[in-house]
């Protein structure tokens, strides 16, 4: 149930003073092989933080040894200081390791704008590289501790595993309070692999799973500098998986660690799953729900148990004609199972809807196409704006 | 200081019950002529309410004889029964006015999904209708009863004026509390005008200036149903205009309301003024701006008097390249006049800037070409979220 799960990889946790709290800061997940592929995927904002520049870098030949991140700072626009600093990090897990630098990813998360102290991290480094040679690194518990080491507001640390019958598994750890965290939060996630495959398919698999899950959390509409999730592959299963078996349960574990993400959003008082029905395409349906789900009334409603679906078209109304073809006046809307609207007019009453439940679900019928997509969100909360005024540093 | 400056013009509010509290809630404007020219502008919402559906229609000859708005309720999404009221209120105002049905704009404001109670209606034309014939109709005291009719959670009417040297006038009214009221708040405006110009002239002077007005106050990212802009001419100062001056003056007067939208912002703690300088556009510059206008992280932190510029930065990067030209790692960051970030990196202490007034003022220079644009946003605060989680109905 962690990333030491899958044969070949060890974890290690370890506090290098990073976080005001004082607890766990600092994890390192190291491919012990025999392979060493591995995929990324990192935040589309153009504004990337250090560790992301310098993991794209590390990316360009697809061979991982290790990856370490910590918590306690973005390590984001902190300049060629910043730079340095994760740059320096890398090279001393790799000498540590016996590895090279260049098959080390970085990643941090945490405020933005101020510099990472590198002799904590240095510091955090020794102790991770010590710990992680230990018998006990590729136990549960290690795995465990490295998941809780890059918790910033998260409640609780999240991982997910899966055991193919055909020999191999995959085992994930994932951090990030829906972005809602003072100083943006970060999704990280780190995925191991035993299973024998490609770089290549790698990104494949990671790319087609990332779609429909991590990309589909829209807690609150804004975007990291410094989401990362990583899938490392040590193929020391000797199993050679099947690609779309092995593509089905990466997303399955990423949909498990999106809906963890999503219930610990922070602030959040109810899990919102958006669902557009009927769409032309695929892509249309995820642009009508994105739409609902970065409504600021819709969400404040949902807060108030209001089944409130005029925000619902309303915020439906907004997306371009050539972003999503539909009928605005052919529309069909239910919450938690209540149809209270039906070809854009009233129907059900929306007294009949419940939202006094943690769960919600809206469906939205376009009557325009036969895809479907699902989006899952937040509400907007009293704690969420508590949350994210209170002063940074 | 009212729609009732210039000449030809005649104005009514009453309450007709549709508000439950019981206040003003029918507003009546009539263009007494000699000219009827008129131009408006409608929300690009796709969704549109009844009465924005009948208005398009009415400005098919760019000629309005009157214009009837009312609160408490936004007859939008109620089907062909609250299309007919919206027919019916035209059809009323214009018998008793003895006008066209089809030279009279309809506004409607308030919960999406429920229909207006037409027997309320009529029964508040016929005393608008009687009010707009008496000689106090064209009094500054009968502009003031009209702006405050068409309030919904404003807590103060909206109003502005300009005088010409040259001999004719502008008056207006708004109502909107920065898309901010439960069942989504409208922006309505109505400007009259005794200058002689013709519906194309306005047409021409009122897209200019809603484009750097009303179209750049982004209070909470949400668009509506029902926004109606719109403006009337009567001539009856027998002054041609000269088309340069007239648009000035507009844009001033829509500035002013504008601002007043935002000073009254339901919830909100502060008036945060955007602007993005050395941009490629003047459509880039806003894209930035608008970006970060709809961070709810970058609100937040401005509810807490929280400098957060690293927050600024990730809004700004989530702009697509195409939709802005920019290096990320070149951009300088000011808040209220402190220099927080030159180049990307760490400048002035964020301790330095003093976030505890109402006026807070983000300058982003982007350093990639000449042009300059400024939006306006608000703070994102517990009131805001209040106001929006009560029960609507």
């Amino acid at each position: 149930m962690s990333v030491t799960l899958p044969a070949g990889f060890a974890a290690a946790g370890v506090t290098a003073g990073l976080k005001k709290s004082g607890g766990l800061d600092l994890a390192l997940v190291q491919n012990l092989g025999p392979l060493q592929n591995a995929a990324t995927v990192f935040t589309s904002n153009r504004c990337q933080a250090n560790p992301v520049i310098w993991s794209t870098q590390v990316m360009s030949d697809g061979r991982v040894s290790a990856i370490v991140l910590n918590s306690g700072g973005a390590n984001c626009y902190t300049g060629s200081i910043g730079f340095q600093t994760t740059h320096a990090t890398a090279e001393a897990v790799a000498a540590r390791l016996d590895i090279s630098s260049g098959d080390v990813l970085v990643c941090s998360t945490g405020l933005i704008g101020e510099q990472l102290n590198l002799d904590l991290v240095t510091a955090g480094v020794l102790d991770a590289t010590t710990a992680i040679k230990t018998d006990a690194a590729t136990t549960p518990e290690a795995g465990l501790l490295a998941a809780q080491a890059i918790m910033t507001t998260d409640t609780r640390p999240k991982q997910a595993a899966h055991e193919s019958a055909a020999g191999w598994s995959i085992g994930a750890m994932a951090k990030g309070a829906g972005m809602l965290a003072p100083g943006l939060a970060t999704m990280l996630v780190v995925i191991t692999t035993d299973a024998v495959l490609e770089s290549a398919e790698l990104d494949t698999a990671l790319h087609a799973a990332t779609r429909v899950t991590f990309d589909r959390l829209d807690s609150d509409g804004c975007m990291s500098t410094n989401d990362t999730v990583s899938l490392l592959c040590s193929g020391a299963s000797g199993v050679t998986a099947d690609l779309t078996e092995f593509t089905a349960a990466l997303i399955d574990i990423c949909r498990d660690l999106t809906l963890q993400l999503q219930g610990d959003a922070e602030g959040a008082a109810h899990d919102v799953a958006i669902t557009v029905t009927n769409a032309v395409s695929d892509d249309e349906a995820v642009a009508v729900a994105r739409a609902v789900s970065r409504s600021n009334l819709f969400k404040s409603a949902i807060f108030g148990n209001d089944p409130n679906w005029g925000r619902v078209l309303a915020a439906a109304g907004t997306v371009p004609v050539k972003d999503a073809a539909f009928d605005p006046y052919g529309i069909d809307v239910a919450i938690n199972g209540v149809q209270v609207c039906t070809a854009g007019e009233p129907d059900q009453p929306r007294d009949l809807v419940d939202l006094t439940g943690r769960g919600v679900t809206v469906l939205i019928d376009l009557h325009a196409g036969s895809e479907t997509a699902t989006l899952w969100t937040n509400d907007l909360t009293h704690d969420y704006v508590e949350e994210n005024s209170a002063y940074s540093s």
